[in-house]
């Protein structure tokens, strides 16, 4: 951490800063220039952190030099990609992930008529949303168990691994029984408890980035479960807010590659939600493929003007095959391959 | 709900426009101007919005109509203020709430000392973190029941009631036992089974804005405790994100007034976060009484400097009866009064 | 236009909505729902706008229905896109525009050194600032006139036509003289004297979007260029600012396909002031053009670490060619083939 | 300037570094620690910037440490503040100044009738608008040379010296002779020459924030007119653009206070255009002078009703003195008094 003084700070200050950095045990060394001093703090980010040294007398700025994320950096892997392994699907370095299905599981028809059609179009997952977040009490929150249920029944059937989401950690069990990845929602990424108790199950984990959430938040997000020993963590950029109302989400693809520069994680994008419409799904989706994203998480249905939430930006099963075909092409692009089970 | 259909919609999209709002059991209105033709579909918003019309042939634009709060609205108490009272003390209406207190609990001592301070200075609330939402996992998470026990304590003492932040709902026991107003962090905001939980405990419930919540969604967060049958909501404004890195978070004084417009809920702001450092509180706090806030959350310490977490935006203790004095004359501006305990 | 009326509102405000707006010769159309009135209004939007109803009593909303902008507009030519001929380069349509060069034109050598390099792997035009607009006052602004020069030079080499940004309308008389496409940059988005101006030229002219600029906005500075009979209008989306501190500007990639949905006019990418880094530029290039962009504006220095502006985002002059490669594939991708001049 | 090098920086990237440092006449200051070095920069700011070290081989990161505005800082005048003489009345420090008047001027009778009003009621200076910016070719431009003479002519009569706003560097003789205070609308805050031009003339300037400038750019945008020798520069805060939807734009109220401990510059707030309603333009304007600004700038109507733009956010004449005396009021709880003619 470096404390950059003001202009006119005295020597007593500048003392009262080091004594203050070297009293949690941590080494200060400072740089006396003509206009400013400038203070390196050297030792536990935390201990030093917890100082409070921004509202410290003649301190202009204290400027972070390390990450607050460990676990999660490219440094802690040595910049090795990290590969997740989901019932012989990959997910991370060479390998892209095509992870399809529909927002919510609305009946046991929907749900197998899209997932033999997102498996014979090469899918490598199956998603679809059992718990759902609603913004409004009184919109349909989700089949629950019984989801899950239809879940486990579309897994059985096309081999397809299923990605639900968690929302309350009391339901836990129920969905780790079916899930074989567990999504964690964008309203969620700071849900600080519900990450912890993911990251004790061990199970791989796919964490959306909250809606203004920073690139550093989400990575700390990741932290939270891989403190607990789960190394299996799958970041999802799916887009960020801001003041542009022409669209839903601003879909935010810079992020692929500086996440794959910061952390060594998979990153995978979510065009669906941040386009909210289905003719933006397709070149979001070239899009995310052709900057390197890891895998693309998609919405699918076979009759997306009768399902029961987000029909317009759900595509339609009959049509996933040609777009699956477009999506390898562009992942092609960024040197990946897609992944699917092993013959 | 109105239908904006496209410049050159056929005749036929619009029939189906129109068929499909009627078959949802909503009545279809249609107004076929010389460029445009617009339908108004009246019925159940839920329903009509689950028809996903955004998406359909011909459709330009869906534009809501009504408020998809309803309990929240201003309309629901035909212009009146929500009045809460907690332990005597009045919360909305002409009532200015000045809520203070150490960010977190971090002792026995702090605790009391702060507590003592505001309550001689004429605060109307005890606030203390027992359990803390931390971006990082290797950051202090409060003191938990042993913070509460503290508050409890605190309590006693000066007759002050608590306002505490649940994080999860498996605390929901014990932070109730202790708390008069239960706290939903920012971070929380939609956390919808959390709130649920809290709605069903009848125990008046402070809800922080989220960093990049519509005053909209706060309203559908507030909805989700409303509809629990618990009246007793306190909307509050902490800040958003946004390109600004001069200062933590932009502190939404606009939204003041706007949520005054839209709801009877009462509104207090929370300025130490947005703020960040100490210089800024006391300007914000004057700006915030003046808009017509209801109240203020202000965090407050004996030894800032000293503080686990947030020292640089904390008061110091011994200050906060001159800062006390100059809310009260800013919310006098405003035709508020100070709430205490009534003689 | 819509105009929305509060649940509450009278006949008496009802009916005085519906004089205004026949008072401008607009023709009021009412729907009365049990909840809510809604008056459509038919006839000038700017004459309705100018009523000013979002203040009128009983008034909830005024919702506009029909786009501001006319001339940028899909309809006003039928879906057909727009294709912009330069000195035999096509831009818009198929036609995929790799427009390439130095940020700023600092000599002869850097100058032609660099359009012989973009020229030999293909690029469409020659990008390069002789008129650079500066944060500070203090930073180099760019070498004027005899940066014009040097682009004429460049340009007699090596047939390259030139995109070259105009500041101030007082300098267009020398920037036509020498530009083949007129830029304008994103801080004069909304200069709308400067826009009018060079309408009047007819000079094709590529307006980068404001940092915070909607796309309506952002058509609506096309609209000035249009109004004074110059069809030649190029957008181009160059990042916008977001909360996010790990890069320089969040690059909407949405606006690409969004934005050619809206208008019939070409859209470009530039990555590089979005990425402020190397590394990032490659990734979002290839994104943009798979997301459709019509073309990508980027910036190309013989020795970036000598640049005098913006060196870390240029590329190499030595590796464009390998990056034009990739370039190409991607947008073959999006259907689109590289325009070069014809043989 | 810091250099951050990279965790495994090897030891040739960061002599390679330092060199380059030292290349440009400045020194450099490497402090190794375990984890990382940072090599403080000591030298002219733009030469160290020019030299792009973001790129270099080893860097992770520059971090800026002096403020790139000189003029405009605190330090320059030891944290005395500006005060600003137009035609009598005083500009800053313990001055309020209450600047009201039409958005536009529309008509003789219109900005006579508002200038009388707000004279009346103890306004410091009339504003009003012979050149609008307006988003739409389409709208109202204004009356320009015919509305600067209205102005001249109102002066005339009540003595209130003049803002308004030069948009065309073409246009500022004409201005300069009517104006005793040139605004800068938000959407030329960054139009370099302009600001250049107006710096010249030495007239009072007051630059608006750009919808999306950060305060250091606004400070910048400052700097461009003090570096010509003008010193009568006025900061004003009127709005950021941001996520929320509920009003027109978010007003930064944090903005005045953070601004005021970067800048000896009086900052004062425009309420109007961020509330775009009436009803919030009150609630702002206490909050604003709550918060310490120097003033206010705010537009008021005989008949908004009628106004040709931006009626509904315009206060009516007639209420204006019930205004005035509670803006008044908020302002001496921040130890101002309003600026009026000297008797």
């Amino acid at each position: 951490m470096m404390i950059v003084m003001k202009a006119g700070a005295s020597e007593a200050e500048i003392e009262s800063v080091i004594r203050r950095i070297e009293s949690v045990g941590a080494r200060a060394h400072p740089s006396r220039g003509e206009e400013v001093t400038v203070i390196g703090a050297i030792g536990d980010r935390e201990h030093v952190a917890r100082l409070g040294l921004e509202g410290a007398p003649g301190v202009a700025q204290v400027v972070p030099i390390l990450k607050p994320y460990k676990l999660a950096s490219q440094q802690v892997r040595a910049g090795q990609a990290t590969v997740i392994d989901v019932e012989g699907r990959k997910i991370g370095g060479e390998h892209f992930s095509l992870i399809a299905g529909p927002c919510t599981v609305e009946s046991r028809d929907q749900t197998l008529t899209t997932a033999r059609a997102v498996s014979a179009a090469g899918a490598s997952l199956l998603r679809g949303g059992a718990y759902k977040p609603r913004t409004s009490p009184y919109a349909f929150q989700g089949l629950g168990q019984e989801g899950l249920r239809l879940l486990a029944e579309a897994k059985a059937e096309t081999g397809l691994p299923i990605v639900t989401e968690l929302m309350d950690a009391r339901d836990i069990e129920a969905v780790v029984e079916v899930a074989d990845v567990i999504q964690v929602g964008a309203r969620n990424m700071q849900n600080y408890s519900l990450l912890s108790e993911i990251g004790r199950t061990g199970k791989p984990v796919l964490i959306k980035r909250g809606l203004s959430s920073t690139l550093e938040e989400l990575l700390m997000a990741a932290e939270y479960v891989l403190k607990e020993g789960n190394p299996n963590v799958i970041l999802c950029e799916r887009g960020i807010r801001t003041f542009e109302t022409a669209y839903r989400f601003t879909l935010d693809l810079t992020a692929v590659p500086v996440l794959k520069e910061l952390s060594h994680l998979p990153v995978v994008v979510d065009p669906s939600h941040a386009a909210g419409r289905r003719s933006l799904v397709e070149p979001l989706s070239l899009a995310a493929a052709a900057a390197g994203a890891d895998g693309i998480i998609v919405e699918v249905h076979p009759q997306p003007d009768e399902a029961i939430c987000d029909g317009p930006q759900q595509l339609y099963a009959a049509e996933f095959a040609e777009y699956a075909e477009k999506v390898e092409r562009a992942a092609a692009l960024a040197g990946k391959v897609l992944s699917n089970m092993p013959a």
